[in-house]
This record gives C-alpha cells, sequence and structure tokens, in this order.
C-alpha cells in the first residue's frame, strides 16, 4: 500500500495535537510522579517524562489520541452528526466510549496500570481535573481520559522497570521485552 | 442537563445508520446463527434476530455503533485530518482503534463472547467480509469490526441463555439479571 | 454431561465461601453506596444491596469468586506448590492475576464499573482495606480485588439503571436486558 | 520483602511448568508461524521461536501459566473443592476464568493480538487441540486456552515488528520500548 502513513508522520501528529489541545508532556509526567512516589521515593520527573515519551511509542496508543483528539475538536466545531454531536459535546458520564478507547492501549502496561487509570479517572488530578472541566467551549470528552490512559500506562511502565532494577533482570516489564531477545 | 439525548432518540439512530450504511439485522443473525448452531440444533433465527435486538438496547454498544459509523463516513467524505483521515480510509491492519471500540461492548457478554468476537474478526463471515472488502468508495474500517461485535455479543447472550433455560434458572446469563432482582 | 454442576449450587457456595471469609455481603453494599450516593442523592442501602445481589448473581463472577477464595485458601494451608505459594501468599504488588480475575466479571456492566474497579483497587475503602491489610494468618490476595470487583459491578449497574429510570426506559444498562426483549 | 521470588526462579518455573505439562515451545511457535505466514511469507520458524521466547519473559504472563497449570494440576488430583473441582476438571464451557486469565496477557500485544486468541481458542490447532481432547485423565482447562494466549501474543509482536522493519523504525510494537526510550 503506497498511501501507508509513515509511523514518524504518526508520532509527530501525536506530539502536535497534544500540544495544540494545551496538554504538556511534563504535565503528564507530574500525574505519573504522583502516582509512582510512593513506591520509589527516589523517582525523579525526568524519569516520568522519560516513561511519557516511551508509551507515547506505542501505535495503538498514538491511533487512539488521534482519533479521540479528532472527535472532540469535529464536536467542539459542530461537525458531529446528532445524536453523537451532543453526546460527545456534553461529555456524559455513560457514553463510554472515550473511557474504552483509552483502556485498550492501557492494559499493555499490566494490571497496575488498568486499576491507576481506572483512578485517576475518577479523581482527575492536575491537567485531567482542568481538561474536563472544560472551561469556555472547548470539549474534552475524549482527551481527558486519554491523559489519564497516558499517565496510567507510563505509570505501569515504571513500576515493572523498577521491579525488574532491583533485581538486575530488565526484561520482565509489559512493554519492554530484553534485549537479548529482540 | 436539559440537553441530554433520550435513550428512545439514540438506540432509533442506531437501527437508522445501520440501515444506511447496509447492514440488516437479519445479516447480523445469520452469523450469530451459524456461531450457536453446533451448541444448539433447535436454535431458530427468530432466536438469532431477537438476540441481536437484545444486544442493541444496550448504551455503550449503542455509542460505539454511533462513534464506529461516524469515524468511517467522515473518512469516506474525507473530512478527517491527516494523518487519521489516510489511517481509517486504508483500513490498516495495525489501527488497533475499530477492534478496541468493538471490544468494550462484547465483554459484557462473558469470555464466550470475546473469543467469538476474535474469531469473527480474523475469518469474516457473511456480511463482516461484504462490509471488508469495501467495494467501491466505502469505508468501513469501523462497522466490519462492530458488526463482529454486535453478532459475538448476541451469540454470547444466547449461549448463557441456552445454559440456564437447561437448568430453569433464567438469572445467571451476563447481560440479563433475574426478574426478581431487577 | 450428568455431572455439571447446578448453578444453584455454585451460588450457594458463593454466599457460603464469602461469608466463611469474612465478607458480608453489607459491607460490600456500603462501598457501592459510598461511589454511587454522590450521583444520586437518594440511594438507600438497600437498592444497594440489591444490586450487590444481582451481580453476585452472574455465572463468571461467581466462578471467579470461587477460583480466587480457593487459591487464597490454598496458599493460607501452604497447599499451592512453589513460587506460586510464595507470590500468591506475600500478595506481591506486580502479581497481576488477582486484578485480572477480577476485571473479566467488571467489563459487563460499562467503563463506569471499570473506572470505578481501578479506583476502590487503589483507594482500599472498608471491607477492602480489612481484607488488604492480612491481619495474622490469612491470605486475601485474590478476595481484596475480588470484592472491588463486585462492588464496581454494582456500582456501575446502578449508575446505567438510575439513568433507565430518569428516562423511563429500563432497558438500556448493561447487565439488564429489558423484559420486552427477553 | 526477604521472601521475594526472583524473576529468575518465576522463569524457571514457568519452563519447566510448560514442558511437564507436555507444551513444547516450538509446538507453540507453530501455531504462530500458522497465524502470521499469510502477512510475512519469509516468516521462519526460528523467528517463531524467538517470539514465543520473548513474550514467555513478561511477568503478567509468567504468572497466569504458573496459576493455570496449578489449578489444572490441583483439579487432576481432585484436590479442589467443591463446586470449583467438578467445573475445572469437566472443562465446561461457560467457565470463562480460564479465558479471563489468558486474556489479561494478550492485550499488551495489540488488538491484533486479542483476536488471534479468540480465533485460536475457537479453532484449536495443533497443541492446543491436543490439550483440549484431554486424553486419559488429564486437566488443561487453563493451559489450552494459555497456550492460545502465548501464541497469540507472539503473533501480535511479530505483525507490529515487521511493521516496524518494513519502516525502519523498531519502536511502536507494542511489548517493545525503542531502545533509545530506555
Amino acid at each position: 500500500m503506497d498511501s501507508r502513513v509513515h509511523s514518524k508522520d504518526v508520532k509527530h501528529a501525536v506530539y502536535q495535537k497534544l500540544q495544540e489541545r494545551g496538554v504538556g508532556i511534563e504535565e503528564i509526567a507530574r500525574i505519573v510522579m504522583e502516582m509512582q512516589i510512593a513506591y520509589n521515593p527516589l523517582l525523579t520527573l525526568a524519569a516520568c517524562v522519560e516513561s511519557v515519551h516511551a508509551v507515547l511509542n506505542k501505535r495503538e496508543l498514538q491511533h487512539a489520541i488521534l482519533i479521540g483528539i479528532e472527535l472532540d475538536s469535529l464536536a467542539e466545531r459542530g461537525l458531529l452528526s446528532e445524536p453523537i454531536q451532543s453526546i460527545v459535546s456534553s461529555d456524559e458520564g455513560l457514553f463510554g466510549c472515550d473511557e474504552t478507547l483509552a483502556l485498550g492501549s492501557v492494559f499493555g502496561y499490566g494490571s497496575i496500570a488498568v486499576t491507576t487509570f481506572g483512578y485517576l479517572d475518577k479523581r482527575k488530578s492536575g491537567i485531567i481535573r482542568k481538561l474536563d472541566t472544560k472551561a469556555g467551549s472547548h470539549v474534552h470528552t475524549f482527551l481527558d481520559d486519554l491523559v489519564a490512559g497516558i499517565a496510567a500506562a507510563a505509570s505501569g511502565r515504571l513500576a515493572h522497570q523498577q521491579r525488574d532494577r532491583e533485581e538486575g533482570t530488565p526484561a520482565s516489564a509489559p512493554g519492554a521485552d530484553s534485549a537479548s531477545m529482540e
């Protein structure tokens, strides 16, 4: 297929759209920090930023982010057909597709990532709350869940990596193959 | 919230959009029949049709269908932004969001529904293959997975109901509370 | 298969084992109350108890509870083989199978049930914390997650039912088919 | 925690138990080959074997394998309590926990791994059918699903890696972080 989009272009679009929608990598990393510091007092924000970049490198999460932001932004401009236009623009509680889309990419980082996602989605810390509060005319129905998903995935990744480091075996984290197996 | 869309309108839109996109309820029911006849030789097409209607009554599946068809039809008209326009319109194999969205509603009907979904998604029987083959300028990237999801959910529902009937306890099927508990 | 266990016996065993392991239905209902009262100030504990009974009626959740309690109690008596004996009896954080088993039954009650599960699993309210704290020689590695799963499922069920009631359409809740569709 | 089991010991136990239960790595790899050859005519059995080893390196899959084999083998010796002893030893179709446990580890390898799992679980090729047929007194209720899960995960991993190779970007496969991100 000649028209196949190259991963580099997909990744570039993800970073650009997150920025356009007001989501900074460091803001996501701060949520990761908040979730993982209890388990690793030596955790640095730099390590959290790195973990966010690592999960943003995954194809299915990239696609979910692009689809979610596309739907938010179409809803914002009133370009969806009814009744989905009203459902998305009102961010109604029992919609479900927003969490489902985000969850798909969270599973890859272990059960701990799934429970972290649920927790973040309910408690809405930091940037997630800011997005969910929808000041003005912005629609962030998908984006708040996606950010919770990115933070949860990056948290799960750190949890497994920390354990690997403690054991000197950098292999068994979900989302990270051992170099020797590659 | 005054602007909340009523379930009746959501349901009506689901049936209308499925019809517009060329998917008949009976075509989905025939896939259900094909999947379940081995376990229940007395199964009728009418029972399969009824099971399809029952799963189409669920809020999250309705939302997934509306979102998926919306994205297919926006892609068909070239109205998505790049790179998601190219990714959706080419139905690329590693996209993932199409299966994720459909899977969300399948889980509710037990493990048997999840494995049936996987099987249908790989083997693409009947209407699913027709949609996947994308004759002409139609985009059915989401719809083929959604139809597999509907058929899988309806199959899982029948499997559990049959067992309940055999035991005289119509209660323990996923997607069906006992009347006395309601 | 003559030896097939009847659903009635499975259900009876579930209630008996929960009681033996110190988990009361009302204690689970109180967690449900705590999670849902913000969305429905008129919610009663009786409605929460009823919702817990309704989800305990589901076959796959019953099986998950029996398997989880079996493993906890085998680990408690030192009857598992190594290394799984040590992993289960120490309730180690990256085990994963405990949350996975519980999650399987939560999916059926919508995205809201999945996020509620994650929240409860992290925050560990009431009886969940009591189980997780493992006073003395008890092993509750699976049971604390299963209780979180039961409470999350019952919460998701109430959320969808409340919406149905508001609309006068008792049909679209996950885990509840409309009578007319049955 | 002094008593924490080292990953090396967990991994060793996984390989040993698979062998004891009659499952060879190459037999799993042959299923992977069968699933992926259509998408990559140059695929070798060696690459499939390597992919099976890579997924067997993941902590949550290792735990699921050990738990599943433990339950199978306890059921085989009649050591589970009723009614779970009868349910597991008869491998009853609506049990669900067997697929749920296996699915947990499959999610990490993308939607393609989930659909492959469903397909394998229904069609039961090669070693999976051999296990499911349960000649004699063996119980393989969990193991057949786990083998389907291992094969599905290894297939999903290959599919994403192939795409990365085609693009010269070895980064975006689920279950594989780019070296530069580590």
